[in-house]
């Protein structure tokens, strides 16, 4: 369904696919084995789509283009190699992770590698303001981790906090992969604003849907244990509304304080999957969906327009 | 003693001493005490010192290579920081580590901000050359770090393996630093290949003192538990020399078969200690060093060009 959607770019995404696998190309066996590991996995490719899709608007440069959307999914997988580590995590996309295979201390420095090739990468478009934005991409994103990291197992967060904390670990790589795109193809300083705001929002949207899909979906959906997020001590939008629903009654609270009772846990998995919470939930999605997707007139009136709108669209009804 | 060294340079480096300090200046709370505490511990900053030293033989762009000696000393300590991750250090230069205070998660983080932060930095010379080595030397410093991590407790290493992953992890900054302020002084070619050279040398002779005390200094001296590259299962110089004046009597690889008989390694440090492996070692310190001034004099007679040559010597007499 998301190839049919973005169509008009899945020749030049397998250019980026290609690029991607020769990341892994290294002579040095140990680290060529981990590469292959870390990018095989797989994945959407939602980002670097976002990149070509943007560079479509304006001058589509794909020579500058294509190092831009390796670069932003090279990060992406640094950050998720790097998340695993610090959740502890032995499954992601159904495969074990690679500190589960390897040890953290070879994930450690595999992430590390990868955000140095995405730093190269990202350099080789030669432009200087796509490489700061990168580059402050990665710092948006480790404050907003340290964020969860530090507010784990609280259980008095504000929709506030969840909100800036996705803003961070999330929204800025959808940022980073809008505003480069356009940047990339010489977009007017308006048009930039506009996309970032589109990247910003669709990011929002993504990260709540995915919150949501830890309460709703199977293990084999999600390619990893339902419920993590809980599991984890990660408050997320779920689970502050049902806090918010419920004062009186606070299971997460008691989770939170014996984190043990997995009963409870599940419990909690299964009060907030029947509740409206999840159809309130998608409608705060489908709202910053719609809010990305309403300044989007603004912008020429291009076939790959309709894609950005299209993609909102799926990520917004997305189901895994 | 190395102040005086670099005297020529000592109020600009309190400009770079600064600039790092500003670094830890930012919004969020809990970020801000953990970057001032990693880049509070401070350390000899002879990695700065180079970038300024080698930038005061050709045009002397202070606006240029501030930040890239900045970058350098940022990308130094973010490495530091995901080392003691990788190692399970408890203790750095005396004080605790950040895992050991806030746990493995938040230094990994705390690191990923570091290498950001370094990247944007180093885009802020406006010179994408420098961009591109810097993003390159993370790359090799992981590499080296992964070869270290999987020839851990791997008692056949020939002095090659030694060689090559000490280039990669230790020397590859050293030449970042060298070449970067070569690159932005606007050096020629030719000049900018010897002060490469003169990075290489010297950061694989450091290297090699580095271990060598490993195995002579005390806990105070070292600021950490001596003998701490054999706890990790790390080969050295002095280790690789040790086992092959004596192969028929191999204690090293039986405490890599028991780590936990302690009274063994403590033996195998003695014994190391008081040969004459320590003086081959130095002597090949010290070769390092000569082979990285004996090109210097082909560059222009300055000041610095002297202090360059006084610091390759204090880096093969250091005993901490």
């Amino acid at each position: 369904m998301l190839n049919k959607i973005i169509d008009l770019i899945n020749e030049d995404l397998t250019k980026v696919e290609n690029s991607l696998k020769s990341v892994g190309e290294v002579q040095d066996n140990h680290l060529s084995e981990l590469l292959r590991y870390a990018l095989g996995i797989g994945g959407k490719r939602i980002r670097p789509a976002l990149t070509l899709l943007t560079g479509k608007l304006y001058h589509y440069d794909f020579d500058c283009l294509l190092p831009m959307a390796v670069a932003v999914e090279l990060l992406h997988t640094a950050t998720l190699v790097h998340d695993d580590v610090i959740d502890k995590s032995a499954i992601r996309r159904g495969q074990p992770t690679i500190n589960d295979i390897w040890g953290e201390d070879k994930a450690v420095l595999v992430g590390d590698y990868l955000f140095a090739r995405a730093a190269e990468v990202c350099a080789n478009t030669g432009n200087l303001r796509v490489v700061r934005l990168f580059s402050q991409t990665l710092a948006t994103i480790s404050t907003g981790e340290l964020n969860q990291a530090f507010d784990a197992f609280n259980p008095d967060q504000a929709p506030k906090h969840y909100f800036d904390r996705i803003t961070k670990k999330t929204a800025s790589l959808f940022v980073l992969a809008t505003e480069s795109g356009a940047i990339l193809s010489q977009a007017p300083e308006r048009a930039i604003e506009i996309l970032r705001e589109y990247g910003h929002s669709l990011g929002i949207a993504f990260q709540i849907v995915d919150d949501i899909l830890d309460f709703t979906g199977t293990d084999e959906e999600l390619g990893k244990p339902a419920g993590s997020d809980l599991a984890q001590g990660t408050l997320t939008l779920p689970a502050i509304m049902f806090m918010y629903h419920y004062p009186e009654d606070n299971q997460i609270k008691r989770f939170f304080q014996n984190r043990g009772e997995l009963e409870r846990k599940r419990r909690v998995i299964e009060l907030i999957h029947n509740s409206p919470i999840i159809q309130e939930c998608y409608d705060i999605a489908a709202n910053y969906c719609a809010r990305a997707c309403q300044k989007l007139r603004l912008l020429p009136d291009d076939a790959s327009r309709q894609v950005l709108i299209d993609l909102a669209d799926y990520i917004v009804r997305r189901r895994k």
